[in-house]
């Protein structure tokens, strides 16, 4: 069976050397005579995994040694519980931009344990921008400031140039969908976390990367399993981890520094998005959902006028082995998710089905 | 490298069959076109494979109709939490018996949310031996009634036929390091649990199976992804789950089956941990530590005399292909673990190596 070009929103495309190395050494790795699904934990080679799995992701993200990385599981959704439960240490109060559905997740979870205070909103428009925002709205007495870094199912990105300047407000940033696809000043966010199964590896792994003075003031409710505190202190080895994963997430970041580090993946992503955003603004047949200058570089949502042609659009492109078209079903139509090991061969193959199925149609 | 045999209490050996089996379908499963790493949860492929997972899991264990069956996150440590935070429905109090440190986990972490009462405890033989009961100390206005079927750090274990009757009184058993490895009848219990990474498949994915009554009544405190009813009512899939760790143990649950199911793995785990434990009776150098009636059929604890000779032991069996054979710090020695994947060969090499050191030394 020859691979496909998988648009996937996640779980998505691994880089295809990453895969072929795990296979190689599925059964064996090195000389421990196992698998890396069967070593302990605390074995001196998973210890050598996960210790290189953190120096790689510092080094790549240029993460401060004042902010804890930790590999953890249950995904964004769990996160969703974690920095309410971890943050709200004075005033139980958080700001938030409502920018798709994970936000408004995020927003319920949070008022189970504090008052959320939504400072902006895109839903008037099914969230296809990126809400300007009035500084009088924010709190002065937040214990934190909550946005959606890059939205999946809408296809929006905050640019990092121009996030929220929320003073001494920590900002929290869910980058599930964009980590590592950019350049990204960590120092500017208190805590920034992804689940892995877009850019970094197989779910079951998801990354907190957390500054340390939002450490280790939980709330007492909070379980054990939820506080940072536990994880950081632990290097994230209080329990088993999920520890194939974090191996796998580790030759996807031996992977990005091979291909120029994040500067370099990003710059090829800009290529990759441009591709297909050039060709959405000629094509009188299709056309991109999002204003803009808020287009996301991973995920690109386009429609056409008519249901029918979208269903047969996405139809003869899986025949063509260009699958996981399909829109997500708030938004309909076709969404194209481009991640990091989406190589540009595919986007452009992509844009020369799309052409041609314009002409044919 | 040749494959070792690896006695590592968790993670632990996989069967040799599945390794090969994920090795060979790794970059490509079927006719998808791509790994199961790279699936969409969303997908048919991997709808597929989670029904399959469950259906077998629920055949092999025999799980009636009544009880929900979950892949979940976070490892048993997370249930310490997610079972009060479920189960705490009416007076918010626990029976439970200290049988070990995993025990103690669970204890502490159910105090957060309500009263725990310690029914009987075998701290005071270092955890060697399954406490004797008086029921009139358990308490009758229980939510549920706690035990840890097999203690995988102490190696001692309850035999099915041994559990305690708890009446109306839900009994909920951890399972992590006993799960298929010996017929249970679940509908002895309310909630069965165990983290996959000893008799299952790779760390990163939990079984939860809770008893319907038991599930929709959770405390409001309790974090979304805490809640069972969220996982039962979408089939595991309310959120990404570890899809590939899933995707192991549905290959371990066909492996089983083959290997004539529960029934004919426990008749194997019989005659390899009588093997062991026949040569430790005769040994006049080496003793296992737990009482006779309460031994494991998975976790094998034994020392010498002489803290000395263990470390040497330890060593020269290492060498030999013999690894992770050092004891848990707390009981000292040395601890094989035998788990279902163990084939009788690796335990029968094992004690033919401790016969020739004892002559030795």
């Amino acid at each position: 069976m020859e691979r496909v070009y998988n648009f996937s929103a996640g779980p998505s495309m691994l880089p295809l050397p990453v895969l072929e190395k795990a296979q190689k050494e599925l059964v064996c790795y090195g000389d421990t005579g196992m698998s890396v699904m069967e070593m302990s934990h605390r074995s001196k080679a998973f210890e050598d995994i996960i210790e290189s799995a953190e120096s790689l992701l510092r080094e790549l993200m240029g993460i401060p040694d004042n902010y804890e990385v930790m590999f953890l599981q249950g995904g964004a959704s769990t996160q969703f519980a974690m920095i309410p439960l971890n943050l709200f240490t004075k005033n139980k109060k958080a700001d938030l931009v409502k920018t798709g559905q994970w936000a408004k997740k995020a927003l319920e979870e949070a008022s189970k344990y504090g008052t959320v205070n939504v400072v902006a909103s895109s839903e008037d428009k099914i969230y296809t921008y990126i809400p300007k925002l009035d500084k009088s709205k924010f709190s002065p007495d937040a214990d934190y400031f909550y946005i959606t870094v890059n939205n999946t199912i809408y296809g929006t990105r905050y640019k990092q140039t121009e996030l929220p300047d929320t003073g001494n407000i920590p900002l929290v940033g869910d980058i599930s969908s964009n980590i590592m696809s950019e350049v990204m000043d960590v120092s500017k966010y208190g805590v920034l976390f992804a689940g892995a199964q877009k850019n970094v590896g197989p779910a079951g792994v998801t990354i907190a990367i957390v500054r340390d003075d939002l450490i280790g003031n939980a709330m007492d409710i909070c379980p054990t399993m939820l506080d940072y505190k536990i994880h950081s202190k632990n290097k994230s080895l209080y329990n088993t981890p999920p520890c194939f994963s974090i191996y796998v997430s580790k030759l996807v970041f031996e992977w990005i520094k091979e291909n120029g580090g994040v500067k370099g993946i990003q710059q090829m992503n800009e290529e990759k998005a441009a591709v297909l955003y050039d060709f959405l603004d000629e094509s009188k047949m299709f056309r991109g959902t999002v204003v803009k200058e808020d287009r996301s570089l991973m995920n690109i949502p386009f429609v056409t006028d008519n249901d029918e042609l979208n269903a047969k659009f996405i139809k003869e492109a899986s025949a063509k082995g260009f699958v996981n078209l399909k829109g997500h079903r708030t938004v309909g139509g076709m969404r194209a998710s481009i991640y990091n090991a989406m190589p540009i061969e595919g986007v452009k193959a992509l844009v020369d089905f799309m052409k041609a199925f314009e002409t044919e149609n």
